[in-house]
């Protein structure tokens, strides 16, 4: 008998699974821990989402369009109104959240001798989408105020050679959006060698941006290797439902193909998504109030003279905090669950509805009364 | 600029996606061509799935539960009214079809410098799997008539110390169901060196098993390096939900979730796949027409003095055809669409109901006859 058990392959023993720390709403009523929007779906629109569930459900004994040629066409639609022009259904591809899209990527772009480069501090799924594809991760640093230095990022691009550049913008943990120029700088240099790298650039939380910040999608047409993803778990409020998709040039959208799972998206996916992308201008309707909630964090916590991260995204980064766990914990205590992520001292807290935030301003002056 | 577009990884470049061919109802009909029940669910189970939907939609802005603990308690009191006794949740795992799970399994124990074993003519995204973990790829071959020889295939385990077998019972496209002393063989060898491996015993078609067949879940109890998939896709008649699931030792589901993308099962899906099991007697009630069925397609197919597979599932192997694509086009010509898969010369034919098997049994001989 092999005394080895279970035969897991040597670098993944000992590692703990992914995933923030959960609690019962019991436990923390408020719950700002996982970027999640506040906002669920109208009835209306939770009753739209069962309508087509429903029509679905009479067929269901058959396998979905492998193509999903419905939901790409309302993708398609929906990014032409949210950042891109002149995207084809040819250039969309969708998966199980975004994180599937992201494995999708590094199985045809990565693996066994590739490289996967991003810049820390930065979203902790990166480097396990490597590892799970057995790509090489290599990771740079981000400046002090989490900003790209474009000369080193460039630097590191031309002697790394990546096959795979993942650069969130707004960046996760700290909200920090990538200017124009980085993206067009990062792509150039990914092409500039054989065969070249994809640029990956990660809009999960896209439109939560501050005005005058401009999406990626309006720089596809400039370059062909220019990927870009997004989510409808942010701000489109469907986290439950798991539908992650990208933008990119059509070769690349084939080259995913050969290594998608067949019929990866559910008809009951499928369904669920195109009826929550009717409902597009209602779930999203409360993206605007969720910025100005987070700027209004954003001013609040420096008042408390606290080091605070530009964000462009739904979650404000903030410290330092000599004792980060005592201050997480202490929140926990007053039933305020924050995330407990990014550089040492820096706590991450998502933007919630305004009774939330109020709670969390309480529960945090609270806190700091009692560990000063 | 890289001349190189997309930089796709040497290994997949000309690669056409796994797919069987698609033609519309109008081009086809009678489609036997990928094994689903041809029985959907009825219009109470469509709107109980509907409903329960419903009720999870109004949350969707929230993850769903990581760990789906319901869903698994159900499969698993499923589980044990289906071949299995003693199983309890903590050894059942579950993913977005079965196609997910083994992909999952090959992450966790595959991987490169490691081996996957199988045995051909068998399963044709098996090689997939593994290409897409980096596992190398290697294949044994079937007898004569698709069984195993079991001391060849346990002298090749012994001698490529494979960390997973891979081991379709009843197998795909033959139909051959494993007996019971070949996965205790096959379990004890790869339990023999170091570190070991698994043997994933494939019971996608597990329901449809003729009587005095055991399902590898009996086995459970008796090796701890024997994983039992299973999928809602066929006797299930879920195709369109993406439910696949395994019952195993706890520290191989554990294993699993080192590798599994957080939130992989939405909450969309973990409805659909409850309310569905609700309604299991009804769902699963015409497996044993398909059965009788198939024992008649069987029958009749050696009556027209074909060679045909002994089959263990809903689908039959026959042959063998000089050209079979000709008499796979002469079939799709009458209006019959199914598989041109398997050994050469053979074609598989998914069991429908008995109208449809009627048409194919029509085309059949309309088709022989041109040929003649």
């Amino acid at each position: 008998m092999s005394r080895t058990f279970p035969p897991l392959r040597e670098e993944l023993r000992g590692i703990e699974p992914y995933g923030a720390p959960q609690l019962s709403l019991e436990q923390a009523p408020v719950q700002l821990n996982v970027n999640e929007n506040p906002y669920g779906p109208s009835p209306e629109a939770a009753a739209d989402i069962a309508r087509a569930v429903g029509e679905a459900a009479v067929s269901l004994n058959r396998y979905p369009d492998r193509e999903f040629v419905e939901l790409r066409d309302a993708l398609t639609a929906y990014l032409n109104t949210s950042g891109g022009t002149g995207i084809t259904p040819d250039m969309v591809w969708a998966a199980n959240g975004s994180n599937e899209v992201m494995l999708q990527l590094l199985q045809a772009f990565g693996g066994p001798g590739r490289v996967a480069l991003s810049f820390a501090p930065t979203y902790s799924m990166y480097p396990e989408y490597a590892r799970d594809t057995s790509t090489q991760w290599v990771v740079g640093h981000r400046a002090e105020d989490f900003s790209l230095d474009l000369d080193a990022a460039r630097a590191m691009v031309l002697e790394r050679k990546p096959s795979v550049v993942l650069l969130p913008s707004p960046n996760n943990p700290t909200g920090t959006a990538l200017p124009p120029e980085a993206v067009a700088m990062l792509c150039e240099a990914a092409a500039s060698y054989e065969p070249g790298g994809i640029v990956v650039v990660d809009e999960a939380y896209g439109e939560f941006r501050r005005a005058g910040t401009p999406s990626a999608l309006e720089m596809l047409g400039a370059h062909r290797n220019l990927v870009v993803t997004r989510t409808m778990s942010k701000a489109f409020a469907l986290a439950g439902a798991r539908l992650g998709y990208l933008a990119a040039d059509p070769a690349i959208c084939d080259a995913i193909r050969v290594v998608r799972l067949p019929y990866h998206l559910s008809a009951v996916t499928q369904a669920t998504a195109l009826a929550a992308l009717r409902h597009a201008p209602e779930l999203l309707g409360r993206v605007d109030d969720l910025r100005v909630e987070r700027d209004a964090t954003v001013v609040w916590l420096r008042e408390q003279g606290l080091e605070v991260a530009d964000s462009d995204a739904n979650f404000v980064l903030f410290g330092r905090f000599a004792d980060r766990h005592a201050t997480w914990q202490g929140l926990v205590d007053q039933g305020v669950l924050i995330r407990e992520t990014g550089p040492d001292g820096w706590l991450r807290v998502s933007i919630g509805t305004a009774e939330e935030m109020a709670a969390f301003r309480q529960a945090l002056t609270h806190v700091t009364k009692e560990q000063a």
